[in-house]
């Protein structure tokens, strides 16, 4: 078994300075601290106090990983990931993932965070390992349990279910092609949604041509521009529903402009249920994600993960909000 | 004249060790370069190169205070500074101000920004103090330069301009009697824009009555709330300006609750234009709150004041978009 002295040697330190760390003394410099904690794990080294040691010492800070400033679901999310945070006495502060600067997360969270939300992305291995290494955590709001990395716990909803129920809706209204609003970029974190939509079309037997699946940004304006021309095409989907409301809050828009009546000329569903979305004209009908629970559980799972207590991926279930857009 | 080696002293450290810090070398250690730099601030040293030092080596961070975000007009900001901060190197984060942990922002922030930005708060002179002692400078997004504080620069509309000219378009169309949808609470940021307001409508001289000024908290559904009731008094203001556009989202849901119709039974008006403004029924009349121009010249005086160029507040003009809610 690994002994303090030889922690102390790997380390170039004192074993009062081993001792000192482990009890989680202020009176060791952060460097210095950072070099034990190393050697601890370099060499194995186990006790209940090693453990408590290896524990970061607390920033309080939490940061989340948001994908758009502009998409009111995530800032829906953020808020009440904010206010639980608030109640743990955790500072929240937020900041744009960027694929292409993820190699920089690992100097700019340096010991500035206790834990770290994801919404969705997918981080590579090495960003997930360096954290893990200090015992950061990573909890993630939307990303589907299918995609999950290891040691990423994943709170989000079963959205085969939850298309599956919608379609029965729809179905029930008459519609038998039901188009489908996605993102275009493949690597987006709500692509699953649309593999969801597949397959829970599969599961009512209908079937989904490929130019029934329209592609755009994730915005209002990006959605008008895409299904405008569609809607005056004779043959068309009689029924869309959209992976996020702010693209459904554009085809509201493009009918709008275009003459055609919802839902007698197309009926209309989002995902999401932003605060839009119940102000459109019409009220648009969607399924409710419920930001509050979601957020709610997402903190308390953070902070199991950081007392090492067992945690589990959590799927919940929303509710149908049906409104006049179907 | 101060000495490097009375600097020295007064750090506790060889005279090598200040050139260190005054070449801005990576060989100091954080804790020793900031006792250097506190020494040399207290003696007052000054050269060329002590005021190069002074300048805390960069984080390549700047952050973000935002007051609400659930606000999709601050969001807006936030994007458009974000990609600014973006061409320039520089990584954004944000996180919600709290008046009664403000304290805490001088140890949250130490050594992590080079420059804050505010969303209109104001912040006590010893927070202003402690950022200003590391040159970090601070700029503010939506505070009234009638409010500033030493050293924060503001960049925000005349918002005294706006709403006489937004009064002159409800006074166009034969309204004289035109209430206000307030923010309740009196410290509050967007509370200027009430004043500013009664200015306007002195400009134009319209009466306002004290009944005719609304409180709500800021969001869609308290604006609602407070609104209701009074849509019903035979005799009432017959237009309403809203200090921000979720309010007057939330104006326009009580009307259709009420059976009012806008403008007819009564004209409405929102201050930022967001994007839910242009989606409700009807779409609304707004001031359009150059989000984009703001957030780029914030950074622009940001990168000024990093670089000890010279800079000024800056008043910007809005303009009118006329939709079909007035």
């Amino acid at each position: 078994m690994t002994t303090r002295k030889e922690v102390a040697d790997r380390a170039g330190v004192s074993i009062a300075v081993v001792s000192y760390v482990l009890n989680d003394s202020n009176y060791v410099k952060e460097e210095t601290r950072r070099k034990v904690l190393q050697a601890i794990e370099e060499l194995g080294y186990e006790t209940n106090m090693a453990a408590r040691a290896l524990k970061m010492r607390k920033t309080e800070q939490l940061t989340v990983l948001i994908n758009h400033l502009g998409n009111p679901h995530e800032a829906g999310l953020l808020l009440r990931l904010e206010e639980d945070a608030a109640k743990h006495n955790y500072v929240l502060f937020f900041q744009t993932f960027q694929k292409e600067k993820e190699s920089k997360l690992k100097s700019l969270l340096n010991g500035r965070v206790d834990g770290i939300f994801l919404l969705g992305q997918s981080l590579q291995e090495d960003t997930l390992q360096h954290f893990r290494k200090q015992n950061i955590p990573f909890v993630s709001v939307t990303t589907p349990v299918s995609r999950r990395t290891e040691d990423v716990t994943c709170i989000d909803l079963d959205w085969t279910f939850e298309y599956t129920r919608l379609i029965r809706l729809f179905k029930a209204k008459g519609h038998g092609r039901i188009a489908f609003m996605a993102i275009r970029d493949p690597e987006h974190p709500l692509q699953h949604r649309l593999e969801a939509f597949r397959r829970a079309m599969e599961i009512e037997r209908l079937p989904i041509e490929e130019h029934d699946v329209f592609y755009a940004e994730g915005g209002l304006q990006s959605a008008y521009d895409t299904i405008k021309l569609s809607l005056s095409a004779p043959d068309r989907y009689t029924a869309i529903v959209s992976a996020n409301d702010l693209m459904a809050a554009g085809i509201v828009a493009a009918c709008r402009d275009e003459g055609v009546h919802i839902p007698n000329g197309l009926a209309v569903a989002g995902s999401e249920d932003i605060l839009m979305s119940s102000q459109t004209a019409p009220p648009m009908t969607v399924i409710h994600y419920p930001r509050e629970k979601v957020g709610e559980i997402a903190m308390e799972v953070m902070l199991a993960k950081m007392q090492k207590r067992p945690v589990t991926d959590r799927i919940l279930q929303a509710t149908l909000v049906e409104r006049k857009s179907l």
